[in-house]
């Protein structure tokens, strides 16, 4: 219901009514200045034509350097979801099934089921600060799994994985071979250190990476894949057959942010932490149950008996929009707050919230 | 091995080496400027958010005007590309087989295939000025046809389909059920006029087209589907779980260089047209077998007895990429020379051609 609320906002937006969207991870803050100048400057120069499939040279060298790896193992893509959608497309192609810990991003779900591949859903619960359970993973896998997608840190909980946890989970898939596919995207703004799954050394994993929630760049569509050269090499022959290149003049523009990352994360990483100290605050006080964010944008509350369909859809009709629990696995009670408003637009939103599920 | 060629002269030219590239249909003219600037001021207005993958209602509602179709059977596409890719996967899903006229663009068979679809190929010979035979077309249909693909002008002919061809594949398609997806990207810049497979008013089947070749904006990633509602909306259920939206800038630059259509695309073709005649002028005269081009950017000439893809190879380490015709089918003898470099490098790179057929 995800993508029927984003376009039931779109609609009631373009009809002039004003709506807090605090449904997607859409960064209010605008992208940086420089990285449009940097865009600009390049169309300028002309890279306006078709180009590799891998991605920039200079792009993919910067990237390597940051990840500790060779430019080898980076391919550029249209946005992270492309970079997952792809992996997930060669990997399930002959069949079998993917593990997926929920809550989940609701993509992850879409996708397996449109390739028409199995997914097996390991659910996690607040009770157990959404820890996943070692033994349930190892019991889900069969013959027919080829992988385990992790977010790390997770949309929607916003919960960083214990590293024990992380240790664990490699180490039975290492065990058993199942390629580890984990989504990244919001690791350098986390408020806490995130262990990559890059620091297992394995090239049999795979980091799943974009600039989308650093550099506030959710609308120009780039990110990136880590993994070995064989998988980077057939990523690119199907973005051959695709989308062909992300534009020249985006992937220098992602690069100047890169350059200047130090800077920008940090303002963003401050900037979110503060969002969620007041988001904690008010939910607390109003009595609603959820794990603190250990990273942007998200905070995932829960109230027993509650209808978030419901709840979210008539929220909308009050000018709020969130996501209901639904929309990542079996959590009907929680709902998704994305805390990507002005601070003032959250507070005043909150509180109808609050005043809502009175 | 279009896309081999391709990296290779990327390689080349990166370690200092000059290449006239003639290997694809990436015009060599700069976008216009007036779309580089309206790109500009729309990231300056901070249109760099998600938005919807229908595509931008203004956008939509221009291509639905010039085009005489309703605003809803059009979707947005980050290049023509992924329209083919994802109609023909939203198509071919449960399976059956696919009717490709060749010579073709690459892209179609590889798709097919990689979707894992089978492939019926419909060959047509310069002989018969590369018409199709209706006959011929109708037998290689059987219960498990699901779609024929036209490219109407042709890559790598830059043939235009004469009217009373396409109208009998157009009858024999409804006849039998069959949807085609005709791909007219080089139709608005075409010498010749072009008849849509829109003028037949069935909504059974479905337009490709894009805005890299009469904007020379192939590097930006936009194209366009239209088709019946149903498909236009699975299509964006797609588009929701893999690239998401063309940036909206891109988009509105699209939008400026329809604004602009004719002044632009007029320019193209004209320049296009003389590059064509001088083309005809000295590859008729090195005695190759060819149709004059009624469409920008190709010509696709035959010796007698040539190894296509070991002429090619050899030829860029002479400084000239052209395509195999292998490349497009059974073409062995064929290659496929892309006029899209400036007048005096193609006349310089059209000399060495001939001297190595020699």
């Amino acid at each position: 219901m995800l993508y029927e609320i984003n376009e039931k906002a779109l609609k009631l937006e373009s009809e002039g009514k004003k709506i807090v969207r605090l449904n997607l991870g859409d960064p209010d803050m605008a992208t940086p200045p420089e990285i449009v100048e940097a865009a600009y400057a390049s169309m300028k120069q002309g890279k306006t034509k078709y180009s590799s499939s891998y991605g920039e040279k200079n792009l993919r060298e910067k990237i390597a350097e940051i990840h500790a790896v060779p430019a080898d193992n980076v391919v550029i893509t249209p946005g992270s979801k492309w970079g997952v959608f792809s992996t997930m497309f060669l990997l399930l192609k002959g069949g079998g099934n993917v593990i997926i810990p929920t809550p989940y991003w609701t993509a992850y779900d879409l996708i397996a089921k449109t390739l028409g591949a199995q997914t097996k859903l390991l659910k996690t619960e607040l009770e157990d600060e959404w820890k996943i359970n070692l033994d349930k993973l190892e019991k889900l896998i069969d013959k027919d799994t080829k992988m385990i997608i992790l977010n790390n840190p997770n949309n929607p909980t916003s919960k960083v994985m214990d590293e024990k946890t992380l240790d664990g989970i490699v180490e039975i898939a290492n065990r058993k071979k199942i390629t580890i596919l984990s989504d990244e995207v919001y690791g350098t703004i986390a408020f806490t250190k995130t262990k990559s799954i890059l620091e297992y050394g394995s090239r049999n994993h795979i980091l799943s990476n974009g600039f989308s929630k650093t550099f506030s760049m959710t609308g120009w569509r780039i990110g990136y894949i880590i993994a070995n050269k064989q998988l980077i090499d057939n990523l690119t022959k199907l973005n051959q057959i695709t989308v062909n290149n992300v534009p020249v003049f985006i992937q220098e523009a992602a690069l100047k942010g890169l350059e200047l990352r130090k800077k920008i994360a940090s303002k963003i990483e401050e900037e979110y932490l503060i969002r969620a100290k007041m988001a904690c605050r008010i939910l607390s006080k109003a009595g609603l149950e959820f794990t603190a964010p250990d990273a942007p944008f998200y905070v995932f509350p829960r109230q027993g008996g509650l209808d978030s369909e419901k709840f979210t859809l008539n929220l909308l009709d009050q000018g709020v929009a969130v996501a209901p629990g639904t929309s990542f696995g079996d959590y009907r009670e929680h709902f998704r707050i994305s805390l990507t408003a002005p601070r003032d637009q959250i507070e005043t939103a909150l509180t109808k919230i609050c005043e809502a599920l009175q």
